[in-house]
């Protein structure tokens, strides 16, 4: 019988930023006139800076001649890519990563969910809470996640390690046996991002237990304090047991464009010996046909030198903003969190308000639209994530708007 | 434990592309000197035409400035594509489809794999041999394939329905039930095009037997005589058993820009009543963020009136490699099929030979790179395919090449 996948039924509703779009189309519709400021997606708002528009213009007169015309491009990636990263990201670093562990996609939201499907359908999967739903969902379609109980809104066979105030958004590892551990620092969407050390200890755990972790580090262009690592791989063995997927969005406001990449060290095993390398690449040349070339170039424009003075301008933008957020905040007595080395601000919701209810007090009392904590996860229950990446003129209209209401 | 998905480790070795890369690196090593014609992969080499240049400058100027840079795209892609499409498609063939039927993405390759994701593991499957590797590797490793039987070179799971030259290489229908049956035509290895009657007998079992049918749309530019469909569409109850998925690779030479997409009818369900376009469209929201924009922008442009002026030359251009291709070989004595409403070109191997003994052969005599048709599948031993792909100059030195060896 023709039958859809059964655990693709089991998904709530439909995916996080869907609703709040919704809801958000359901408002305008019946306050046309209504100017809403976007804290809520993670989208940016600063245009591609002048290095990539004009590494694009001239890829596509590449395109345009039949001599330097490019067709299919490598699975894995164009070597120039390849190499630029692991010598410009992971070199510099102090990391040992070769170019052929590094294969390039069209971003890190289709790795991190495709990177599910590479895994035994028995594997114990442990995720941060609150936690980007893309690690939730894609485990579910996988057939990992069990029933979803509604009581404490948690899937039956996941493992969710808080991160909550009590522990400074930092997880405390499971006692028990963890096969795949996610996690990602900086946090969204806390904006905690780890400390050397705290990495180390899950990485030790890693180690101890057999475990991999999935480390996603699409937010590390952030990190402005010493001592938080960029890369899990400045964790001693962490070669041993991490993936780390990594982005061109946040950085180089590359949403639109598509880039992304994931690490997967050779040495990197199950518990068979069989290597996650060899698989993840046999899902890549069958499921997948390479990132355009003129993005690809464009990536490799983003990692020259000129490309990195403007991807801290941008950050430094987005960093104003957040540290408007955070003040803003504050000076009305809210609680908040994050901001600092990460571009999301993780904000208490006022005592006896749900993350809905405050996110909708919010869209209708201030016509800003954020993004529900419990959309993230049972211990998102009571905070609102608003992200740095608008405008200034619209982030400070934000709060001056949140300030009256 | 941590373990791969088992049915990973089932696949036999590399991607067929793959291997055929292996082979020519490994010829190209012990004969640097060698000037190879490459008539094996599909891909394209014309430049990207006038209108889709001019429109990928456009787009990209748009990207450099705030107040028309975009950031993600929709889940499902832009509506000015998906509208378009609609119309200058669907509309055009007397088919009704509407914009939300059409999910944009990076391209058929990443469709038709990721589509096995989708359904019951229970399902059963059945394609056409010889085929395109992807639909079989994309079901084994979602588990729906069984164990490969290396004696009869087939997975024990799948029904494999011969095309062969008994048959004029139109598939004959299985007598059990089968759930999802793969259909490509104009056919990708074998050249065929099938009429609108065998198309239609295919929907009529479909609809008898409850059965899905993925039709491959991806040559249909291809299609030269009157009587055969561009759209499975055009079929009588086609919208009640079939997904068609497209690609702008082959008509536009979109191989290195990446764009395609699928179209889901609303009413079409699995036996539960289960909605598939429901199901496929949170497969996209979650584990996917859209194609570029410019190269959804790019897509559209090749819609409008020039564009597809230009669509027409490219496709004449290939074409006139196909004839060179088949006379040529017809005149060294060989048997051809396709070539004529299909970009490939099925060479029967000479008496004596396996298909990749003649592709071996091809390579050490004329320096031109074929596809072996056993990568395809059973049925494809004896063949050889070649692709109408390459440009003129190097599809007549093949041809020379191959009448002196």
């Amino acid at each position: 019988m023709l039958n859809v996948n059964e655990n693709y039924l089991k998904l709530k509703g439909s995916y996080l930023f869907s609703e709040i779009a919704k809801r958000v189309a359901r408002y305008k519709e019946s306050h046309p006139e209504a100017n809403l400021v976007r804290l809520g997606i993670g989208d940016v708002t600063r245009p591609l800076t002048s290095s990539i528009i004009e590494s694009l213009h001239a890829s596509i007169e590449e395109m345009a001649r039949e001599d330097t015309f490019k067709g299919y491009a490598p699975d894995l990636g164009y070597s120039f890519l390849r190499e630029k990263i692991a010598k410009s990201v992971y070199a510099r670093l102090g990391c040992k990563i070769h170019a052929d562990e590094i294969f390039v996609s069209d971003g890190a939201k289709s790795d991190l969910g495709n990177l599910s499907e590479i895994f035994s359908e028995q594997c114990k999967v442990a995720i941060t809470d609150p936690v980007y739903p893309v690690y939730v969902d894609s485990n579910v379609m996988a057939g990992r996640a069990g029933k979803f109980n509604e009581e404490i809104a948690q899937w039956d066979n996941l493992t969710y390690l808080p991160c909550t105030e009590d522990n400074n958004f930092v997880p405390q590892l499971p006692k028990d046996d963890i096969d795949i551990i996610y996690i990602c620092s900086p946090n969204n969407p806390t904006g905690t991002a780890l400390k050397l050390d705290e990495l180390q200890t899950i990485v030790n755990y890693a180690i101890a237990h057999h475990s991999l972790i999935i480390f996603d580090a699409a937010y590390e262009a952030y990190i402005s304090d010493k001592g938080i690592p960029h890369s899990i791989y400045e964790c001693k063995d962490a070669r041993a047991c991490a993936i780390e997927v990594r982005s061109f969005s946040k950085n180089a406001g590359f949403t639109g464009l598509r880039l992304g990449y994931t690490v997967i060290p050779k040495e990197l095993t199950d518990a068979s010996g069989n290597s996650i390398h060899a698989v993840w690449a046999r899902r890549h040349s069958t499921k997948y046909n390479g990132a355009p070339y003129l993005v690809q170039r464009a990536g490799e424009t983003v990692l020259s030198s000129r490309g990195q003075d403007e991807v801290r301008n941008l950050v430094s933008y987005y960093m104003e903003n957040a540290k408007v957020i955070r003040d803003g905040l504050q000076k009305c007595g809210y609680t908040v969190y994050g901001g600092k080395n990460a571009p999301y601000i993780w904000l208490k919701v006022p005592h006896g308000q749900t993350s809905w209810d405050f996110f909708d007090t919010l869209l209708v009392n201030a016509q800003v639209v954020g993004t529900p904590g419990l959309g993230f996860g049972p211990s998102g229950e009571g905070y609102l994530r608003l992200t740095a990446f608008s405008t200034h003129n619209n982030t400070q209209e934000a709060l001056r708007r949140i300030s009256v209401m």
